[in-house]
């Protein structure tokens, strides 16, 4: 009867405690497998987000202290019995070939990969899932994190052949050695959530016509009658006007999406990218300026203030309004600005999270400009094969750390994490990557 | 100098009186040309709309009065200098083809057919446009009417080479001239909103993976990287599970749309269709009783009230919601119904006119279903061909006038028009039509 004498491995963490403003660091039991689909990550790195600010500040309604961090990459240390070659047939592939020692990356919600939502692709969604750096799921702003339903949520960076992609095998094994980790760990929120913003604006049927150059609803493929009245399109009308609210880490990886897919697509774009701050808009500019041509060919992006924006864009369109908005802020104001922004017929994607006010819009306004709305949390694990390509591809805005266009300022300990959090919650500090072993 | 004393012609029209409940039946002076770009149709029919009840009431804010009714069709009496075998190159082409003697239906809206808006397909926001009776412009609840802009606004039922479809010259022929004008008259409004309902679910990108069998973003055509780490798909999976809310004129049409589409193609369905009025349940199950079954192959239909499909939509898909709702009712608790309904990644669409009511829904529900909203009027030009098509291909529940499944009450002339639109106000009459020489 000695176990209970056994004393318990302890860790590092970064933990929130209610009510507000209050981050410490401690020291832990170790997470354990508790269910056999759990992995156990020893953490490498883990990052601050914009969205953790919601917890930090008092305003998400969460009264219970955690273990924060929803972004973190590290290596496999402890699999659950669900994992091995004899996995059962039909579970998601990574249970029969996820090994110790694996490198991998976490979205920042746990996902089963198993569920009519999963199977679907909305792993965001999952009703088996999780955000980790919650109550109900310790986050990975520590030393070890425990990773439920495994097997469905990591993804294998030590693995090349588990997901499909446009590099090729060697593209994609170069990239894995190749790159960073603090690059790579942009994969567990950031640019997933980037890429899915743009995706969901340049695949809404209302922004098809501009995209196809075939008329509303030639422009489906699904219809093969329409109008056939109207005069013929113009250059001017193949031109996508965009607008990106907000220019944190994630609104930026939005604008760098977008403007490889459209560079890439050869198709004439103009953009605004918008911010209140003068430090996000200088950000913005330098990662603009540091992109190579190969990935903003065929448009410009200027960078404004809101006031600013809306004479840009009436310039541009002769008060027509943009084809498409991405809000990447998560605040009413962001989405009144977006509805002023946006042409009639147009549509607003909103990554951000939002809280409990009502949206800022009248039904008779949402009628009046005939606009569409997509709203809420990327789906990160299915964004994960697109969001690696392009962290490959443009490895010239992200494969830095504290340059005038690295999306990372800086990597630290977990000292002095308080003070980082009271300056990121300020403003002084842009993106912050603890390393728990520094 | 005689011509001031030149009797000025008059006709009967029906107008609108502030502040509401005012219809009267009156002699005015008959429309003339007042642009080069005019056309004055000779009425034929013209119906009452559910929409026209919100300047009935007195709920649109209009003050002014106007000649009412937005659905008509009739023959061309009089062109403007515009039209003819020599109108100018480059304009739509009905400036050239357009006769006096067609027989036209116009959509509920002008539009130019010339402009960005227009080219792109988003006919009902033009911004030449103006609604048919409304204090802009007067309406078709009359003898004649004045179409601004006709060349790009009529549609020729005269003409069956001026639109594409996927009916042979034959068949379209045939269907000019077998086809009632009462039949024809729903290509106004409430057909091409219908199918405007219908075509933006089946085609919103969070719906496709259901459509397709992949799953996000795999669905979207111009993705070709994604997951891969989910189980397969199940037969289920593919099951689209949608609601209709409201079911007056356009929501019947809508699920007639949407039951042709999915039978035509094959999908697997459930809809629940919903109102709150016993009447709009009982007409929506004797049209769908009417449907041919190729009409609706493929799933099933269920009328009910709202209460009641919250517990067909738990028990059909176990809690997971419906994949897309048709909002056809423009009040905001359709919109709160809508929600209750959506799943995570869901789509409503909303055809509804819309009033005043900040939306009832905040960003973090919307945020936390992943929800999309589509709102606004139909473009209801671009969108005559696929209506038409339909129409030709459900004569079975397009065809008749006052019985079960008709869609249309009564042809009444304008005499009893005050106590026709109480009624109508009232729910006691259906969709009625005027014969102004009645």
């Amino acid at each position: 009867m000695t176990s209970t004498n056994t004393p318990v491995e302890q860790h590092k963490v970064i933990r929130w405690h209610p009510p507000s403003y209050d981050i410490r660091v401690e020291d832990l039991p170790k997470p354990k497998i508790q269910h056999p689909d759990d992995v156990i990550v020893k953490v490498k790195l883990a990052a601050l987000c914009g969205s953790d600010l919601h917890v930090y500040r008092g305003h998400s309604g969460i009264e219970k202290e955690h273990v924060c961090g929803h972004e973190f990459i590290g290596e496999v240390v402890e699999l659950g019995s669900s994992y091995g070659p004899e996995s059962a047939k039909g579970r998601p592939a990574l249970y029969s070939s996820l090994k110790v020692g694996d490198k991998v990356v976490s979205p920042f919600t746990v996902n089963c990969g198993e569920c009519h939502v999963c199977r679907l692709g909305y792993t965001g969604r999952c009703p088996e899932g999780f955000l980790f750096g919650s109550p109900a799921l310790d986050g990975g702003q520590a030393q070890f994190v425990r990773v439920p339903k495994g097997g469905g949520t990591l993804f294998n960076l030590s693995n090349s052949s588990t997901w499909s992609s446009n590099l090729s095998k060697e593209e994609k094994e170069k990239a894995l050695t190749g790159i960073a980790d603090s690059s790579l760990l942009m994969l567990a929120d950031i640019l997933p959530t980037g890429v899915y913003a743009a995706i969901q604006a340049l695949n809404h049927p209302k922004v098809l016509p501009v995209i196809t150059g075939k008329p509303w609803p030639l422009c489906l493929n699904s219809t093969d009658v329409g109008m056939g009245n109207a005069v013929d399109f113009t250059p001017e009308d193949r031109v996508l006007t965009i607008a990106i609210i907000g220019l944190g880490p994630v609104g930026i990886c939005a604008a760098v999406s977008i403007l490889d897919a459209l560079s890439s697509r050869k198709l004439p774009f103009r953009i605004v990218a918008i911010d209140l701050l003068e430090s996000r808009r200088e950000k913005m500019k330098a990662v603009y300026a540091a992109i190579g041509e190969d990935g903003k060919a065929g448009g410009e992006l200027v960078v404004c203030s809101p006031d600013d924006a809306k004479i840009q864009v009436a310039n541009w369109t002769g008060g027509i309004g943009c084809t498409a908005i991405l809000e990447v802020v998560g605040h009413t104001s962001a989405l009144t600005l977006a509805y002023d922004l946006v042409r009639a017929f147009g549509v607003i994607v909103s990554v951000g999270v939002h809280g409990a006010p009502q949206l800022p819009l009248t039904g008779r306004q949402c009628y009046n400009k005939n606009v569409s709305l997509d709203f809420g949390r990327c789906p990160a694990r299915a964004m994960f094969p697109p969001a690696f390509d392009l962290l490959v591809k443009r490895q010239d805005v992200f494969g830095g750390v504290g340059e005038d266009a690295s999306l990372i300022d800086r990597v630290v300990g977990f000292e002095g994490a308080a003070e980082i959090y009271a300056q990121f919650d300020k403003g002084t500090v842009g993106k912050v990557i603890f390393d728990p072993w520094k």
